[in-house]
């Protein structure tokens, strides 16, 4: 090792260290002139995530990314990470309010972890919001009375209930809106409730997001479409990716999205605990893909029991999609234990013919995002 | 839009241009700084992945990074990226050769995906490597006879017959390794057929890697280790991460690192197959977390059926494994029909006691890539 200590090398890690230490300087006053830019469109009201301008911005320097003889890729991985973090500072700064004279925002459930979400990002947008919990009932009609919208935002399995002995009386004008991660029943619920405006929200991000940029929000339209435009709008300044939906197409997306994920991953870790491996050797053992596999299915239980209860319990259509599903492992297996190996090359044939090119993309994409786990990788 | 192409704007945008054609050049100088420190190593013969030098510096840059006012995540990740790009780039430069004496390397099966990746790099170290595969049987004794190594790199269903017909004559000195990614069977077969140096690679990393830095490389040891430590250096010159295992908790880990894994994402295809949902629409809807779920199970069904069946089939403990799951999972499906939301609950909670801090652990990571998974979401 002592030849390593040699002057060249020292010469070179002293270069490495200046490079760097401008490095951190530049990205300081690229991240602050970004910040202008943002007060800026702020105060326009622009949507603060421009997915054409941004991809026009990453090709151009690309091109002069490959000019100066470093990798496209580089470059675009590196400012989409600047990206990132300029969104997480700009979501502070506040937004333009696009309705001033709306009335009260009421948020019931918005001391919640998805409710506050919405409660701060309506107060940073000018709005006057008040939430209302379980022990703020009493106070709740007159909020009611003066109220442009109401969010609800409670545990599913209570949320068709509130809305039908609550909010029978809320303000003609006012728009009733939900964010339940279903939406036939609540939404037949509101609109029975509620002669004005309806808004079925699902907000597809988790209670740890840190900016609404980039984030999935699916939006069915309930009734007076026209009186909560200003609302999509709003959410879109906000950086959100709204998406239409039929409600009974949503609700049978997610018994896939939701509630196969959520239960599968629930039955493999009880499997993995049942089997009872070595944890930390299994780890030291992994592959990338099977590190962030593992993660995937330890996460879920990092998390809130009685939620994922709710959303697997709560819809019937999750019942009958995973009794399905175990019916064909059922049938896998049968052919595992009968060591049916042209079979299994036969079925996975057909699967693949199915995905079409997207197999092929989600091997791309997961291969970049493989590399990223593999750099962070510290253990 | 119109406000938006006032002057400030148009100034600010100028700015940011500026700023990141400065960034370019950076990031140039940097890579080629760290080419030059790679010689140096390369050289010395010092490994390319150096985890306490990294991490050193790392902290140091995270706190200069704090003192300019930006975080320390931001340029955690950013140097991360950047040195990703350095090992990819000396993945092409030579490498300090250990054993300069140690006549052929013969890889069988080196023109395979995975061996053509070992053969490259024993080329970029300087070794007379030659390639045998199935039609070059002819030649294979005579280079047999002047090999210091042979590694073994064929489909794991033709390995155990291959090493006890074609590798008993080789000379005494001769290192017989194998990458098979099960190692009782393919070792005792190797420990059978020649009575010198026997060493089990498992190398976890598919055929799409890069670099080896940081690659995870599980190894057993079956006879004479003296003879080969200089294969584990060099390997870690390559900028592998070594793990010794014993051969039976290697098997007993791959079952639930490989055959789990591959064998529920199979089901998972063919279910979704099944289900035939709306493929676009489905990603639309999406969370990052069920979009990377989905690309996990999806990018499967781009790959070779006839190497996962292999891997799948290869093993009797898969099957008796993926049989208790299957019996876990018709009891948690009963509980689901049975509406018994408690017993979920309180399952749920035994499995987060299984977990402990991993969770946790599991939740921040995949918190993570999750961010940067979206930074690079494009539809």
């Amino acid at each position: 090792m002592a030849e390593l200590s040699c002057d060249a090398l020292d010469q070179l890690r002293d270069k490495i260290d200046v490079v760097d230490s401008q490095l951190i300087d530049l990205l300081a006053q690229r991240l602050s002139l970004v910040a202008e830019v943002g007060e800026v469109k702020s105060t326009a009201g622009v949507p603060i995530y421009a997915p054409d301008r941004e991809a026009a911005m990453l090709a151009k320097r690309r091109a002069e990314a490959d000019t100066a003889g470093i990798g496209g890729d580089l470059i675009e991985d590196i400012l989409r990470r600047l990206m990132r973090e300029s969104y997480h500072r700009e979501k502070d700064t506040g937004f333009k309010c696009l309705k001033p004279d709306l009335g009260r925002v009421v948020v019931i459930g918005g001391a919640g972890k998805l409710g506050s979400i919405f409660v701060r990002m309506f107060r940073l947008s000018g709005y006057q919001v008040d939430i209302v919990e379980q022990n703020d009932w009493a106070d709740a009609p007159q909020l009611f009375a003066e109220a442009g919208l109401v969010v609800v935002s409670v545990p599913i399995n209570i949320t068709e209930q509130l809305i039908a002995q609550s909010l029978t009386h809320l303000p003609a004008h006012c728009v009733l809106v939900d964010l339940t991660s279903t939406k036939q029943q609540p939404m037949n619920a509101m609109l029975t409730a509620h002669q004005g405006p309806v808004l079925g929200l699902h907000p597809m991000f988790g209670p740890d997001v840190v900016s609404m940029a980039k984030q999935v929000i699916i939006y069915c339209d309930g009734r007076d479409n026209q009186d909560y435009q200003w609302l999509l709008q709003q959410m879109a300044i906000w950086g959100a990716k709204l998406i239409a939906a039929d409600p009974s197409e949503h609700d049978k997306a997610m018994t896939l999205v939701q509630g196969m994920r959520h239960f599968t991953s629930f039955v493999y870790g009880q499997h993995l605990a049942a089997e009872n491996p070595n944890l930390e050797q299994l780890l030291e053992f992994s592959s990338p893909i099977y590190r962030l596999e593992l993660a995937m299915v330890g996460r879920l239980f990092a998390q809130d029991s009685a939620l994922y209860a709710d959303i697997i319990f709560a819809s019937p259509e999750n019942r009958a999609m995973l009794s399905r599903y175990l019916a064909r492992f059922e049938q896998a297996n049968k052919m595992l234990l009968a060591g049916d190996r042209a079979g299994f090359i036969s079925s996975f044939e057909q699967v693949s013919d199915w995905f079409g090119d997207y197999s092929e993309q989600f091997l791309l994409e997961s291969r970049n995002l493989l590399m990223q786990a593999s750099d962070s990788r510290t253990v």
